[in-house]
């Protein structure tokens, strides 16, 4: 299903038209959006067809599951952005997809998002009576994607002192389990960031570049500072997760030994000290030492003797 | 064995002649496609002197078993590039070797591979009455190689996220061994794409590079993006497959870690316990305490309470 | 609050004025400065529009949290710094953020800090009867921001040291719950000053840079030695701290080796013994050996052989 | 000892002759390559100075452990170069140190190699009647020293994957104390290769560079590649080593942690119930419970209760 | 105190003057070194404001802690280098600070060295009738700082095969903490050495660098490679010692599992049957089994079943 909004210049107002009743050539004045969120491969043909869109940003465009980028040729620029449309980084089902092909003049747009809301802060706002350019409705995307990461990141920065706090002390599966997660999420994310972050950075410092014509130098300055900003973030949090991962270990491995340590301990002295007394709870007939008067607590001696003389040799080896 | 597919412009048709009755001059109208796939070392050098290829450039084409590289000298370009020809990560045979020398209306081509499904896709298609241009043949190969791939690398998404999932809850040996050859496999295909995407971004870089004339900069861009896109996956697979191997073992640190302290609370207040039974069931004739009336009782309200203070004292120490 | 100084260049003295009765004009020689501490949203927005500020820049100056940046448009330079506010790095509340927007004769400053001491350096000094230029002030707020982290990682390298000493050979939980704590506080202000010697570097790179203009070139390069030192320094410490959490695990892991050959080898010898021990402690009727005169004695013989077979084996296996 | 061969052009042929009787002008046809791998300090001073070779330059040459370089000064270049000269990485005793001067018609060359079949490879060939170019000796030498690690390196691959296939399943400390051997060696040589790719690097991103105009461009992009692939197989052997560490330990410790499980239990369940029967095998006159009839079977029913109890608790804890 | 040493042209000779008779114009052919070693802050002040140094220059001068740099103003040059004084990597007190302010013909040195051997070495050389120009001083005092770390590099190559050798097989604490500290020593080296590595390779590639004009491409080059060469030795020592930790661990981690392996078996054969000995080892009256005839063999006979069954369950589950 092909939905067009129309910005007529004579009546100065939006309407929805079927899209075979586009005039084929656009007053200069004219507003067209074009949404194919809902659209099959065949309408999805007609329409790139109408605008002669080139081979290869047809293609690109076409696709549901393409990394972001930016593509101008002759008049139309293709926009490929991706949002963050899961609820927390804890699970990640997939990313929001927005594929923009834009003129001064026409915004065609396909946006795929599991997530409602999202989806809703990710289509372009019309105002009755009043003429947006396709430049605003593409600025205010970019900065709608930014800010879908954004939240969540700064709602995890909570999440991970509490994590780090948790994880020294009474770390368990789960929790380890939840932090491989987000490793895994901040990963993918911080892919996804890198590739807007680079679209934005190329074009800075691109002397002719498409991006700074349409939204000017501050503009895109401030899309790539945003995702600047979005990339670092998650890397660090990302790196932080390790760093808690590594400390983790470190401190198993620390309780483990000093666990060991009690454990070998008792055991070195107390196991030989079990067999001696075993030794003479053997009810053979023939035990000479049995009938001794003194042979009781000659062993006890014994066995003192032997753990005293234990304990001291792991004193000397610096056990405790 | 040479094969020979020779297109006559007069009669507009393809068809295999042999090599000895390839005309010295071709016209601008002619192709060629000689395929040496089952060539022998001496067919090999025949045809290559046949076109006066340059030693360096020859003996690199030779090779069965080089890195992808562009190299053009004179009116041929040599392209190596390497795909992948194994059914998935888990084991790794070798690559296919795809070895191209060509100008703009001769194809030579040298071809490895053992998997006979790819082979075939990295045949150039012959069409009947069809004049194709050796630049459609190259880049069709180049993006099937890029196909190669991708198929595979979407493939193991799915596998890496079961992976993820049984990992951490019930991982065994066999998975750690199958996460080391997937580890192993992704390095070696990541460094090949790697070489692959250089020789894409340095034609993008370059003003008057060859590859930017024989397929224009959107086809050379498609190329760098294909091929940067499938290195960026296995960069991250391998990264994730990373991730999960220290979070197992950080995993397993913490469960030996849990185990180790049931082991030795245990072990430390029964252990020493048994001791003192093992004493009271020594056979002496004289054991004084034996026949005291209390003794019994006095000896068990002693272990219990030493029960119940080794407890205090790991309760004290933190350990529950 | 609108907190005003006004330097009158007639009187020659700074005095403190409301803001509406700020001259709309401002004179070659005046200077104006505009504390917006405590300033509410209104009063924040009331000066940036009579400044004429531009969105973006005044966007960014209202934030409390906005990473360290530097833009100049038109007469205005916005520049954001972070500096550190708490005692060490054992705890990080957050950074001091300073946020400054100054012309050549007009500086308004918005600081939060929750560290008093720190934030009287980082207010302006006004010196009575003494025309200060704005640029000064920047210089100095800089240079007191980049102080704020010297004095703790100069005094943090002797931490350092001690906790080098320690973790060797008495480290416990706290240390390494501490050392944690470090590590992710160093990773956080690590980024802050990578954002902020990034300011200084490109300010070097670039001819026009307004920096350079303003505090002219040695300034500039201080500017970014002195960042570029402190993130060197963090970054040396954080990888420190990292090989400390290594060396750390290393040792504890070669130690849980050393006590479990110690445990693996007594139990191992005794626990065997102890149950032929516990076989002849056993209480039936009809046990034979227990008659037969030798019994004991060659049991005795027995076991020892054991123990020192047991012995053997591990001294053949290389365990000591 | 001076070995001096000289290419008299009237005679075209090479011959013998003492160093001092060597013309101070050498005609343009004329070679001379004086092989100085067996002169002394005084001999290596006598030849540097005939040849007015400048300080700098000299005392590099001298030097029999100096990294690989390139400089040149007026008619003098010295390259330095070093070859692989063990029999596989297990074992690294030093490199061959190749340090050459040349200049259009002369080679003076410095070789230090303790295998002998090495060295016979870097010496350049003379042909009787066949008048060599210096660059042709040159070339031959730098092929020979990339080959001289190729062929270790196809040979390590295979090594590489039958650890692979050893480490996971069978893995011990020799084996270990190996791959630790071999990670140290794969570095050394990493870094001589580094620097030799670098000498190559450089001179084809320099417009002037001396090597360039003595090979011409393709020769030097073939150094150059064959240098790279050298140094990107060793850094991807290292990488694949150091992964199959961190694999051998993660499954290292998931066996621990599976050991540790049975350990944990058998011991948990059976040391108390151990001690019980110690209890009632203590042999105290007064132990009411030993002459109730039915006190046999309930305590025997008890500790199955507390066995099955025990079992219970691991199951509902996840153990098994 | 100040030390000021003046060759008078006239005389061509060296004498030790007060400070306050040196004239203040200095004819071309004069030289001037100034020791303030021992100077105090006052002295400082006195020598820096007569030769109009810039207070940017003179504070980074007057600091003993500064990390190497290079800046040139007018007619002086500050060159800040550190030296390596300790004995070895084991220890690491401080590093020797040289600050030296030069023009063509004044030399102010401060050097702090704790090494009175070191010191000597980095005191410029005056030879009596013969005018050193201060470039060789500067040289001289160069080269002597990168000497001062080769001699322990190569020295500690020797430590490290030893170290090499003894971790894997007998490996101890005591070695583990020489390698943290090593490490640590190796980490503060390697950033001396890269911010003076950093002061040679910006000249090299500078056009204007003054260091270029004073001291001739080949020898900054000679310095820019001499203390790559450290930098880069310094940066495989640490990777190898990294290596090393990881490789000690992975040793550790699987002879535990090797030790956990025998325990695990021994204990879970014997500890059971252990227990079923106690049981008949109950003093109960009334215990049925203890009567019949057949029992103590069958009891033995069971044992022995179990601990087969219990050897057999380890076979198949592949622990031997």
């Amino acid at each position: 299903m092909i939905l067009l909004q129309y910005f007529e210049p004579e009546t100065q107002n939006w309407q929805q038209i079927d899209f075979s009743t586009l005039p084929q050539q656009l007053s200069a004045d004219a507003r067209v959006w074009i949404n194919l969120n809902d659209a099959n491969a065949d309408e999805l043909q007609q329409v790139l067809q109408h605008f002669a869109i080139t081979p290869t940003m047809a293609e690109d465009f076409s696709r549901q599951r393409h990394p972001p980028k930016l593509e101008t040729q002759a008049d139309y620029s293709l926009l490929i952005l991706r949002g963050y449309a899961d609820a927390d980084f804890s699970e990640y089902a997939s990313s929001a997809q927005v594929n923009l092909l834009y003129s001064h003049n026409v915004l065609i747009s396909m946006i795929k998002c599991h997530n409602p809301h999202l989806l809703q802060q990710l289509t372009p706002q019309l105002i009755a009576g009043h003429r947006n350019t396709v430049a605003d409705w593409v600025k205010q995307l970019t900065l709608n994607v930014a800010a879908s990461y954004l939240e969540k990141l700064i709602a995890f920065e909570d999440e991970l002192s509490e994590l780090e706090d948790n994880m020294l002390h009474r770390g368990n599966d789960e929790q380890m389990a939840l932090m491989m997660r987000y490793r895994s999420v901040l990963r993918k994310i911080n892919r996804n960031l890198a590739y807007q972050k680079d679209i934005f950075a190329d074009a800075l410092y691109e002397e002719n570049s498409p991006l700074l014509q349409q939204f000017g130098r501050p503009v895109v300055r401030d899309f790539y500072e945003k995702f600047e900003r979005l990339h670092s973030m998650t890397d660090m949090y990302y790196d932080q997760l390790s760093d808690l991962v590594s400390g983790y270990m470190s401190t198993s491995s620390h309780q483990i030994n000093d666990r060991m340590k009690v454990l070998t301990m008792i055991s070195s002295i107390f196991i030989p000290l079990t067999f001696v007394a075993g030794i003479y709870g053997m009810n053979f007939e023939y035990m000479p030492e049995l009938t001794w008067p003194a042979a009781y607590f000659s062993v006890l001696a014994l066995m003192a003797g032997g753990g005293v003389a234990a304990l001291f040799w792991f004193k000397h080896k610096g056990w405790w």
